[in-house]
């Protein structure tokens, strides 16, 4: 129990953002580091830059988690001793690895170790039932196995490990861990099937009866535009919510993606989430839609309110002049007029240039919001299709950028 | 501002039956009508007789809307000043469309719209963080993209817009619009895939809180047998609720259909939808199970109870003489019988013959909900498999009609 | 109607296990038997051992389901008079046939068959709405067709009747059956494709407000190790639950098991069920997890721990000596060690031998949930990958048992 940790495993654990809100949970030495094939396998988790999906699981990682008190006197697990996080760390495998995690348990209480989602024998279930817990100052080894999918004998499938999971206490306050999940102990899981997508950025949110990640106010999160950003949700306690995320939205299936065009999974951006369900998702932050700052609440109308309500602020996009840019034929009386507008959604002001096959005209300093409008008399009519350019010109970041737009309008017959 | 509507955007908005409870949403003027290829995409999608799936999308589309008060207090969006309704009108797109509203706000509090599963940039999202609100008597401009399914460079999908989707206030009351939803500022909003099929007409349920549409009693609703009829349910404000409909069931998917024999998604008939979700399906009003006043329902039983609780009546079927037949051949002592039953499912009685290659039966006067019974003795202690033939006659609407209806039974030894 | 019931008929409503707790289901004279052709069906469905998937349907079968009050006051449905059960007998059917189930109320208020799922005319809702009820010590037949998924003329599919259902009381109490339901009268309904897989065992589980199965405390349960389960879960009455099963998990679709590898169901272990929902799955009992008292429960804490959880026992595997084997390589300063460790899973002591290319260690009475362990020094800065040989010798049921396990290491390098 001595062995140091090494930096593959250390990266593991470290290299992906994960949300914290208590604490930072940072990596820490696992009580025993698996094989070379399990560290490259780990590495290769972790290096995503070189690799952007899940690698080939390892066999057998080991790590140590802790329970701990936080000052103000919730429990949280943690990768270090009394450094507890809520929700705990989020904890990553690959489908076909084998996790051996050493709790530690270094709170005042009888606490344990109970998982969703995974293979575990009875005597890793973290229940009284078999004493499957832990006491203050004890330790207990807790294995979790996961496989990828594989034929039964008799033709049906075992389906895979993968999924969006979770752990948490199952004997603090009552045997079914009612004060332990309260106080805070409880924290993400992810299994991934080889090949699966890694994402950017992973945010985990937890509706716990009326708070979120144990706060009253529910966490803020941030991206860039054009990152992959995941999000695991899970519900405790009492109630049931609806997860919403403004402006994104996602497959109601297992990875949250389409894989396929046959696919016919609802898109959704709210979903129902009762105690102890758990689901995720990936969205491409500000896909079709820009930065913002984006709301995700539970859409349930009192518990939004309470402070159930959270942002997610997609950043970005400073090299362009972000115009939105529309153009319509329209009759006046029997005359055709060509209709542009084009909106400035930038954070500057932007000189505007209109063109059509009926004219030009440039509108200067047309601040964030506004927009440049002309309607061009054809003096026709009727016309055939045609095409306007619209161009923003804008100092942004002190450099001055220009951004060039095209978009058509219909043949019209105003007769 | 001042352009008249055309035909055909009236057209879109007018031709599809939808359920309007507090008043008729009519069609209504939008502030400046689209390109050519956009009325015809519109007429296209409008006329269902002779081409009943979604068309190509047109490019831009404008609409206005208005939020007005109702007599009583309520508020409600309409497509014609001073003709709100509860719930809103109906929006439909198409994969690919834009769609741009001009929001007139002739209310006397600060409102907005915010839309569920659509593109929009952030300026659209009508919510107070960044003033896309309305204050009493003013105007704003929200534009709603749509797209269909495309590859991403990273090998994944973006899902298309398509889907049961809604639009609520979101600042009336609270930030999250929880006065604006309570007093009925919503409305459904469903986005087609070009070739999906066209309904014949779109029911809109919103269980809100523990009304329906804003109605202490659930409306009732009406189609013909054989309709092809769209329920949109959508659940707002604080309670989960699960929708049940009498009779007929769907599919758990995007669209409620299944598309290929290799779909795996459980048909359901009561679905559980906490606030803010929506989903829709397809039904063919009667099929297989014929006419009939069929509840739908909150399935939770203290609100059904309360009023959650309306009817979706089937009418038609006046060609037909219904009758249920079933024969069965069944052993007494040694001998073997074949009994025919047929009971009129009908509004008037019938006349009904009996007919097997054992004999012969006709009763006269057969009521609505009785039945003509015959158990025809074989004399022999063994048959092989055979049919009966069963006609009814009754007069309907004035005329006389006959309906034939044959069925098998099986083969039997009484030895 | 005095017909006696056959050995066939009775095999289809006996020989499955299926769970009933205030009584025991029994077979019952059905007030009519159908054709030999339906006899043979439901042998063949009985008839697990020779064809463990659901056959083609028969016609029309036709059972008698009695209501009766229990002595506590509560009310059930059974399938012979005076044995009410709660839940009601379990109902399977195969897609194509018809059920006419003849009730008879010998409760002392107006009770109802109100069914979910399946196909039945108007005057087989079960409703006061057109009097389908049925008044103390009156019967009356209600008819439940059933079909396979079939296409459309228009291009779509109507879906089959597949799918985990119920049937209930549509009366007593309220139009809703409100007290009927809270009562008691509410049972299980399965209606399987031909060719679905049967199970061994079906257990039902149904939520009613805060009782699992009118039962204060949840029901138990009991397979034994490798045999397919069915759950069938239901809830009723005015509360959300989510139904979490530990140790095991399904595919959220229509039979709860992956049908192909593109299949990308969520896969779960805990889902919210609301009133009137159900939904079923089928699991082999401790697949890969092994024998253990596995707890099932509503994840809701607060119903948990009030009652709404039991036990699923999965017993067995007494042939075999249960260790869990690991080995890594890893190193100590710069000299490889292969580290060993068998845990001993069993109920009874036993003792281990360890064996790896550089040497072997026995370990005698290794007690229940203790490892033998040996940590090898190879005298080598690096190895190549390998292979552990562990055996196991026990007594386990009187009789000398022997179990050998093999398990691979990594080559690793301490230079």
């Amino acid at each position: 129990m001595t062995e140091k940790s090494t930096d593959a495993t250390r990266r593991l654990f470290s290299r992906r953002a994960f949300t914290t809100t208590a604490a930072t949970a940072a990596a820490v030495a696992p009580f025993a580091v698996a094989s070379q094939v399990t560290a490259a396998a780990a590495d290769k988790t972790a290096d995503k830059a070189a690799d952007k999906t899940a690698g080939t699981p390892g066999d057998v990682r080991r790590i140590t988690l802790y329970a701990d008190k936080l000052p103000d006197g919730q429990l949280g697990y943690g990768l270090e001793p009394g450094k507890p996080t809520i929700p705990g760390p989020l904890i990553e495998m690959i489908e076909g690895e084998t996790l051996e995690i050493e709790f530690v348990n270094n709170t005042d209480v009888t606490a344990s170790l109970h998982v969703h989602g995974v293979d575990y024998e009875w005597d890793s279930d973290g229940t009284r039932m078999n004493n499957s817990v832990v006491q203050p100052g004890g330790r207990y080894v807790y294995t979790w196995r996961t496989h990828a999918q594989i034929d039964r004998p008799d033709g049906t499938f075992a389906p895979g490990s993968a999924g969006y999971w979770h752990y948490h206490d199952h004997v603090v306050g009552t045997d079914h861990g009612t004060g332990g999940i309260l106080r805070g102990l409880y924290g993400p899981l992810v299994v991934r099937r080889t090949g699966d997508i890694l994402p950017d950025k992973t945010f985990t949110v937890v509706f716990n009866d009326l708070k979120t990640n144990n706060l009253a106010q529910a966490p803020d999160f941030t991206a860039e535009l054009g990152e992959r950003v995941e999000f695991v949700v899970i519900a405790h306690g009492n109630f049931f919510h609806t997860f919403h995320l403004h402006g994104h939205r996602w497959a109601d299936n297992r990875t949250g993606m389409l894989e396929d065009l046959e696919d016919q999974s609802r898109i959704i951006d709210t979903k129902t989430t009762g105690p102890a369900e758990s689901f995720g998702f990936q969205v491409i932050a500000g896909e079709r839609v820009g930065p913002g700052k984006w709301m995700y609440h539970c859409h349930v109308q009192s518990y939004s309110d309470a402070g159930m309500a959270g942002t997610f602020t997609v950043t970005g996009a400073s090299e362009k002049v972000p115009l939105t840019v529309t153009a319509a034929s329209r009759c006046v009386g029997t005359s055709v007029y060509v209709a542009v507008t084009a909106v400035n959604h930038g954070d500057v002001p932007a000189t505007v240039t209109l063109t059509t096959p009926y004219g030009s005209t440039t509108v200067a300093n047309v601040a964030p919001g506004k927009q440049a409008y002309q309607s061009f008399n054809t003096r026709a009519k009727q016309i055939g299709a045609g095409k306007v350019t619209v161009t923003g010109t804008a100092t942004i970041g002190g450099k001055k950028v220009t951004s060039t737009y095209e978009t058509d309008y219909s043949a019209i017959s105003c007769g």
